[in-house]
């Protein structure tokens, strides 16, 4: 029997087309007026309003950004692939995407999580099949780039991965307790010592079917993880939820916004309070006080009580303060000296200037607010060039908005004074990068801005429209901010890092001292069969496999261990084998191990899938599976 | 107890590293002379040589490849990703990636694979999780792209998959019976009524245990399927392998080259003999002899005997024609105008012309070559301007070499006078791609040139390289060709198609009568429950999903059916289930389905992935799993 009903269900109100954005209901009609943004605001598609003119747009021509064969980028950029899980590096200013990086996602041409040791690293993180990758950072030392490594959260899964930038590949996984919905990814400057998940998701504690339908007890924690062994080394418990975050330049803070201070569980309720918090976690003291074993442990992990109601935030010296920001705040990043944590407001058409040094010093955390610049419609993230400018992308109206930071400390509250100059971006933008924005030293050159809309940018491919990564030259405080590039991005860049070129130094052909499967050589080719399990060992190298053909029987457990022996950079080969779902890839000196069960009898043709040489089709071996009987 | 041997594996011969390319061995050595190329021929990686000196080279920016912000691109390429998978489409000349088509791998961005009709198309096409693409065509009328469908093959599990232009998404795979690497993919046309899926691997037929180290009993096949309803309903059985293929223009003929005429098994020994085959199928002829009824049914398919003893290759009219070319032909492509297919040596720096009009009226097939041109080291693939000029790939010499296809048949066999102009390419070319060579009506102005080896020409990114698609402009014939741009590539494109932007349409939003499942309103927003299955139907729009929250048992099994009601194109929706390893995208108007198993009981915050609007983040709703006791 069919039993039609809701239940304890709540369905959602029903809307119609027209109304589909609640936003500009709840913006008090004066803003849309003094933002100049009528048209602007009819909607999140409708047109876009700028200081610049036509005119201004065709002159982006004047600024060179061509790199003519063969000659090279100035920089890495860094993107998150959002929801297909993976990382992606641009050159810049080309914009052209020279690799990708699988993180939470398989991936064959790089045998990602198709030879055992990744399937296993990926097996332990949960064994999900995708991700969504946000923030890629990269680590420093010394507020500077050092080349190590990146790091990047999975949203979905509440997890934080590592990767190596000697080979560009991703080495670690840590599946964080205690939380759903990992927002941010950031680090404890200047050295990377610690890398923060930013707790977006409010759940249960731990999340096993209690207190289900009692958002009251939800809770959302800031989880420190250590840069080197990948463990979570304790957690805040915090009000309210959290999404984005950034570290001060000093060892000792840092910073997270959230938009559900109200603990709400809809929409409507999430974004009806005027303020929620910006965070400000005092690190050090959160140390000492899991020190002083001051904590509860969850699931392995000590968990520090930090809300606001703590008896660890009583007194003049919390361990979290909570600094009331308007509305739904979203991003939050630090100024490349230091000086300032800079939250913009999301709902709010301003930003919010944090004086950090003064956050230490006065007792009401909210008296640290210097400066809340009114910048435009949908302030999300904000960038800088090391010459006191900030660089805010409006979501609503379409646009980077360039400010003065000083003047906007100086000027009243809500002033638009601070603005030097806007433009137009094509369309919704949500974060933005400037080059080594994220350190205390950026270049000022070129700035990305990741827009999640391209409507009529490039030829249309079907309902999937791809995003559109803008590249703009901030190099020039006179001749204003000039549009260069639109860049189509296959879903969905979230926020990226860029860093010099010469800061990284990745390896060309791996070190076999640098993994553990065993290194074989021609000599050390060889198959080892005992009780129905067979283990082949092999080369690979120009133009062949260490066996023309290898035999098993149908049901053995088959090991292949197989090294590309060649010392030549860019040849790469790889082991397919048909039917059996295999493809491990094989840099040169690179080893990958791949275990399957012999299970169907016949001929398979074992090739190589990179294309090597002139005898690359001719590089092939079989595997013939004996049938049982 | 381990026991340590060999058996009847036949281990290969130990290699130095510096003798790892045997082509260069068995090539007569008056040709590396010839060719001028001493130093190239010392390596696939050493330098290369050119007519062409820097000066030419510096010379690339004349033309003019620049496609401002905001403007569009004039052709649309669709290149293959080889062992990823997956199909890209490109603007050309811009050279950026507008989009990423899934068709044999997993991707959540997408929602492909994770949504159930994905899931079980590709399930029932054999439920591999990666496969390797080579060849895209795009389907034609009348010798001319139609903009309806494009094809490409799966080399490593004998697959066919189609990707509807419409929405730019795989709507049909093919598993293909009695073949293994299924290497091209190609079309009989005018009026693409076939696809042809070109077996390369030699195996016993059926595969299933028998004949497992007897290679003269292997066979391979050509697959002939009916490009609507994806049947395989022919095949041929042929000696020796295949690997490329083209077809004839007037809906007669199909061409394919094969290096491995010796049947052998092992590198060697496949590239001992001096001339392998192209073979040309007379597919109206092939028809007859499966109306007639004379085939044997193999594993469902109609299986005719096109050996060259077969009785059907008696007499003049053979049903496939075998030729003799030298040596291991590689790629094979049929003129413009329809009167030629050129066949590339690979192993012999020629290429052969085939008169096709000739074909049909000798006894000797071999009197139908009329040329055969001198062109460098490797000859790979041709492409064509329509102004009676061949562009083949050398894939030793790193060039790619232009040359007079009428001046090569009135020439001597083996002269080097048809060639006009090489231009140095990096490195290591496989196919190529001319603007809508191969049409009847190639517009004669860009050329895609697709190198497997990159070495110094990008930013280091690790030691997985990417690959090279340079473009180069060959729009005028007296300035000669021009390097334009350097463009990486993820692993691994093999070949693509180019068109006219104004030749395809694509919809920007989807039509609910083009697919099953039920289109959800807000009126028809429903959780239905029977006999612990759930089935949630929910609209989702700006910014929230039809319910606030949904309950289910822990054990249930779970269907959502969800539809985004949105009417704007470019504004997408996702369904994402933390750790229920879900996401499913929604484009406008777009319905799907996914079903799970609801096995752990918590608060699972489903969210949309897709940054839609201000409140993007606050679209989010509960599903609360209660646990089972």
């Amino acid at each position: 029997m069919t039993d039609t009903h809701s239940g304890n269900q709540t369905p959602t109100e029903s809307k119609s087309s027209d109304d589909r954005d609640p936003l500009f209901a709840r913006i008090p009609r004066r803003d849309f007026m003094k933002a100049g943004a009528a048209a602007g605001a009819m909607g999140a598609f409708a047109g876009c309003t700028s200081l610049l003119d036509d005119d201004d747009l065709a002159s982006a021509s004047d600024v060179d950004a061509t790199v003519p064969p063969g000659e090279h980028d100035d920089y890495y950029a860094f993107l998150s692939g959002g929801h297909s899980g993976e990382i992606r590096v641009y050159g810049v200013p080309s914009m052209r995407q020279i690799m990708r990086i699988p993180v939470f996602n398989k991936e064959s041409a790089r045998g990602y999580g198709h030879d055992d040791r990744t399937s296993e690293m990926l097996e332990n993180a949960g064994g999900y099949t995708w991700g969504d990758t946000h923030h890629p950072r990269l680590s420093q030392t010394n507020n500077d780039y050092d080349g190590r490594f990146a790091y990047v959260n999975d949203k979905a899964n509440g997890r934080m991965a590592r990767i190596d930038l000697k080979y560009f590949e991703t080495d670690a996984i840590v599946d964080i307790p205690n939380t759903q919905g990992v927002h941010g990814a950031c680090a404890r400057l200047p050295d990377t010592d610690l890398i923060f998940g930013v707790g977006e998701f409010r759940v249960p504690m731990p999340n096993d079917g209690r207190d289900l339908d009692d958002p009251s007890a939800y809770t959302s924690v800031l989880s420190a993880i250590d840069p080197e062994t990948m463990d979570v080394v304790w957690q805040v418990l915090v009000d309210g939820n959290m999404d984005n975050g950034d570290g001060g330049k000093d060892g000792r803070w840092f910073f997270s916004t959230g938009y559900n201070s109200e603990e709400a569980v809809t929409e409507s309720e999430m974004s009806s309070s005027e303020t929620d918090y910006v965070k400000a976690f005092d690190t050090p003291a959160i140390e000492e006080v899991v020190d002083a074993g001051e904590y509860e442990e969850v699931n392995g992990v000590p968990v520090v009580d930090g809300r606001k109601d703590s008896s660890l935030n009583d007194g003049s010296d919390p361990i979290v303060h909570y600094l009331d920001v308007p509305k739904s705040p979203h991003g939050v990043s630090v100024t490349p000296d230091g000086e300032y944590a800079i939250a913009s407001g999301k709902l709010d058409p301003t930003a919010t200037i944090i004086d950090i040094e003064r956050l230490a010093e006065v007792d009401d955390s909210n008296d640290a607010i210097v400066g809340q610049p009114r910048l435009g419609m949908g302030p999300l993230h904000t960038a800088y060039d090391g010459r006191g400018h900030a660089y805010t992308t409006l979501f609503v109206d379409s646009q980077v908005v360039k400010w003065d930071i000083e003047a906007a400390i100086e000027a009243e509250m809500g002033s638009e004074d601070p603005v030097i100059e806007k433009i137009d971006v094509h369309y919704n933008p949500g974060h933005l990068i400037a080059a080594e924005s994220y350190t205390a030293d950026p270049q000022g050159d070129w700035l990305i801005c990741l827009n999640k809309l391209s409507k009529d940018r490039f030829l249309p491919v079907g309902p999937v429209y791809p995003e559109n990564d803008q590249l703009i030259y901030i190099g020039d405080d006179d001749e204003g901010m000039k549009l260069v590039k639109d860049t189509p991005a296959y879903a969905e860049p979230h926020d990226a890092s860029m860093v010099k070129a010469d800061k990284l130094d990745p390896a060309s052909i791996y070190d076999p001292d640098d993994y553990e499967e065993e290194f074989i050589s021609a000599q050390d080719t060889d198959i080892i069969r005992e009780d129905g399990r067979v283990h082949v060992k092999m080369h690979s190298v120009r133009n062949q496999f260490g066996f023309h053909d290898v035999t098993v029987q149908e049901g053995d457990e088959v090991t292949f261990t197989v090294t590309n022996v060649e010392e030549t950079p860019d040849m790469l080969h790889s082991l397919a084998i048909p039917q059996y779902d295999i493809n491990i890839k094989l840099a040169p000196q690179e080893t990958r191990e791949v275990t399957f069960t012999a299970d169907e009898p016949g001929v398979y043709w074992m090739y190589c899938a990179f294309f090597c040489s002139a005898l690359h089709l001719e590089m092939r071996s079989r595997l013939l599976v004996e049938p049982a009987e």
